[in-house]
């Protein structure tokens, strides 16, 4: 059998069918004159608003609250008379419809940039943009997810929130992308739908459209060229294995009955699934975007109260605002950073106005009272002992009787004994915390294989976690990407996590992954992973001790 | 005896003596008609070119290569020709000189904050400027560093470069800010210049010029509305003090023997002193900047053969070159990035551009082989053991015999011994390590209590690194700012740190420091900072001990 080309794993599960790539971006024709000026004009507005139409159906069908968010931001940012203004800018200067489009969204770009802050971040979506509106203008395939009409595994130099909130899993297979890292977009959305996927693949870039292709999302490898029938027999036994993985159903535990809860991470009631274990990560942020000022105390307990009473007796850890300039309101007055991600975010902005807390706090308290779930409280980028202590304080006053904080800050991994001793819990967030930890921007593409969640030193804070736990008899669990990884989750209940948080659809390969190991078996997974030279050694020498 | 106003005391030492303010920016006057705009336009013209003038000047007597480059580069903004046609458009607009140089000052400091990295950390320089050129149009004194003809205590909201290096020690006695935390401007200089200095003292705002004060720059401490007599006994004192300390010569070492090199941080040969016991960091950064490609291999073997044949026998510590998005260098093609403390910098840029890296390395060695210094080479921004043993292998095949890594990201602090297996020895930095182990930008006011050097958990990652410096044998030193505070360098030594490394004026009191205390005593200094609540605690608890 041939060699199979590898890269980094990143959702495990094997699949198998013809490839398709996305269709790449549109090439713009030779300039000609202008004959037709109106005739221009009326092209492009018409491209644009079809771009702003796509994308908006594509919003109403998203997987998830952040994706549709993302593509109606798109869809209005298509739509903004600003950028037709340019486009006719472009045209009465002499440029048919699509270079006016070109020109008109690379000034919108820049004027974007120029704004910094959140409108910077937007700026890439003005290329996306760009490519759909002068498909339409020439009449390509809009750019995207291709659609052969049958199910296929989707090949990708890199796949753009955009892309992928498009993709249905009833025709795509699997994912494969020639560049990406563990913490790429593609990966987490391949973990939350449950598709095998494999980045960082260069050998991809060679695949034909219909070459038929083989994928193993936890061994990293995609097999090119394969026959039709071997396909049809891998994919048969994927199939079987997806349905044993999704026959699964109650708590979460380890083959020796060792319990460690399945809780969700979710953004509002629309995530919760009624048979959830409880509720790891409710983001309360999505309650104070897009406003002029914070919600009211009532609208704000309305919300919490929704969630809490939809799980009774369950454990609901309810995070507090998460908000800094890099997801800026405006009504905080957060100034400009150079260093977003090392500024005043998280806890940090309760700094200039506390009564932003302070209210919300009280909300979560009377919510509380109101229903029967367990709820927790947690505060986010807590840095030091004395910022844990204050946020406890407060949080008890109101009445709260569960009170924790997150761990991305790794001040506050290395002191874990010491803020167990201030708050009843602990939660890691394994994006951020591996963001500082390797001093690597967790959105920066270049610096993928420092932020992978394998990374030992990122998983030597994790166990200083677990073990302060156990010394103090008090829940750590972790709330980020890599609690959702079937493989590595094992290895984090090995280094003592008493709890894993993820999006719902993850749930039931992490629980079939635990449901097959013993506790000492995790604890031996997570010995060899820290022991490794590197995060791919680690994953490597987990992978072995699995077969 | 009254309360002394209490602060941050960050450059030990005490003086007394007459407080003086830096003047405050300049009000811009009522609108008033134009009349003459010539006159205006002329009146404006000569301001700028009087500030451009007077920063000039300044350049040519700052105390060290930073501030001077700061100085240049702010006077080129000020004699910019698109300064003075954005304060002509003014003119034309119906302003005045001093209304037209505020709104172009305004204009120009907008485009370099969208032009973004090294332009926009410029932006600031042009309320400097704009003050300045305004005072200067109005008549007014320029703002700055008063000049009331004899010795005396400054104080200030926050001193900016700019002010700081204009400062003469011959007649500022003592510095005394509002604002500002132990990473400020204020406290790096005072602690470069050996000038007393207490920051984030509020009451500091009260005291007005000439009222008699007594700073103690130790315990953080201002004594407002002293008699003259006492001020006199005081700086008395604090001469015969200094002049003891100043008297020390020779190797750093403990009261008990033992030896703790005392070596500089450098940026060129101008930097240097005939009687150091060596360099500690070598930064190459100047040879880079400012140009539009590499310098050569030829022009590198000059400049660091200069250094080394400076030091025979003795240990000169190279750094290679420490660039990124925030130091942008062209010839890199390094991308804008959202945040630059998180980018590709240091190390990370020889993965785009291996070749840099490889020249240095060569130049280095041939300087070496030239002459007869013990040189030592480092990397920068070095992450994971893999990023050390790689870099460790080039420098050792281009034949350099010593070859380490800097620490200031968290990851190789928590791998220290595992570093330690594939290099000869450690150099902390602790400004960058601080900055990431507490997610806060260093160069961010409002977080300056996280970025005290004396937060025990930076403190227990230098522990790390000196605990497996010691298993291994191998030298672990702190080439950062914290090196230079006298009362927290026995800590350091007590946390197993070999040697120390600082600007050349913070040498005397850190010798002083150290031979007036037993590597017990640092010891447990260090014990008592290591278990402190927090970076005040610490320092109190190592100050209680002290007497």
């Amino acid at each position: 059998m041939r060699e199979p080309a590898r890269g980094l794993g990143v959702s495990p599960g094997r699949a198998a069918g013809p490839a398709y790539r996305m269709a790449r971006p549109p090439e713009l024709p030779g300039r000609a004159p202008v004959t037709d000026a109106a005739a221009e004009v009326k092209a492009a507005a018409e491209a644009l608003e079809a771009v702003a139409e796509h994308l908006e159906r594509h919003a109403a069908k998203a997987a998830d609250a952040e994706a549709r968010a993302i593509l109606e931001a798109q869809s209005m940012i298509a739509a903004d008379p600003m950028l037709l203004e340019s486009v006719e800018e472009g045209v009465a200067a002499g440029l048919g419809a699509a270079h006016a489009i070109d020109a008109g969204c690379a000034r919108h770009r820049e004027a974007l940039l120029a704004a910094g802050g959140y409108f910077a971040d937007r700026a890439g979506d003005l290329d996306d943009i760009r490519n759909r509106a002068v498909a339409a203008v020439l009449g390509l395939p809009m750019p995207g997810v291709p659609d052969p009409g049958h199910p296929y595994v989707l090949v990708a130099d890199d796949l753009a929130p955009a892309d992928t909130a498009t993709l249905d899993t009833a025709v795509v297979l699997a994912l494969v992308t020639e560049r990406g890292g563990p913490t790429s977009h593609t990966a987490i959305l391949a973990r939350a739908l449950g598709l095998p996927a494999v980045v960082a693949c260069r050998d991809a870039a060679g695949v034909e459209d219909g070459t038929w292709v083989a994928v193993d999302g936890g061994a990293g490898e995609l097999l090119i060229g394969i026959a039709e029938d071997e396909a049809a027999r891998i994919g048969e036994e994927a199939g079987r294995e997806r349905e044993r993985v999704a026959a699964g159903t109650g708590p979460g535990v380890t083959a020796d009955g060792h319990a460690v809860p399945l809780l969700l991470n979710i953004g509002s009631a629309r995530d919760l699934r009624p048979d959830a274990e409880g509720v790891g990560l409710f983001r309360t942020e999505f309650l104070f975007l897009d406003r002029a000022g914070a919600p009211t105390f009532e609208e704000q307990v309305a919300a919490y109260t929704v969630v809490l009473r939809a799980l009774p007796g369950r454990r609901v850890v309810v995070r507090t605002l998460d908000a800094g300039s890099d997801k800026p309101l405006p009504f905080l007055g957060l100034p400009d950073e150079e260093n977003p991600a090392l500024g005043v975010r998280g806890l940090r902005t309760a700094r200039r106005d506390p009564g932003v807390l302070d209210t919300q706090l009280r909300a979560i308290a009377e919510a509380h009272r109101a229903c029967e779930a367990d709820t927790w409280v947690m505060a986010p980028m807590v840095s030091t002992v004395a910022e844990a202590a204050g946020f406890a304080a407060k949080a008890r006053a109101h009445g709260l009787p569960t009170v924790g904080v997150m761990i991305e800050v790794p001040a506050a991994a290395l002191h874990a004994e010491r803020v167990l001793r201030e708050v009843d819990f602990l939660s890691i967030g394994t994006n951020d915390l591996g963001q500082y930890t390797f001093a690597a921007d967790r959105q920066h593409g270049d610096l993928a294989d420092l932020l992978d969640p394998w990374q030992p030193a990122l998983l030597h804070l994790v166990k200083l976690c677990g073990d302060a736990g156990r010394a103090a008899g008090k829940p750590v669990g972790v709330c980020g990407e890599a609690a959702a990884d079937p493989l590595l989750a094992p290895v984090l209940v090995g280094l003592g996590m008493t709890s894993l948080s993820m999006s719902a659809p993850a749930v039931p390969a992490v629980r079939a992954s635990l449901s097959e190991r013993t506790l000492g078996s995790c604890q031996e997974r997570a010995a060899a992973a820290l022991a490794a030279a590197g995060p791919s050694a680690a994953r490597e020498a987990v992978t072995t001790s699995t077969r």
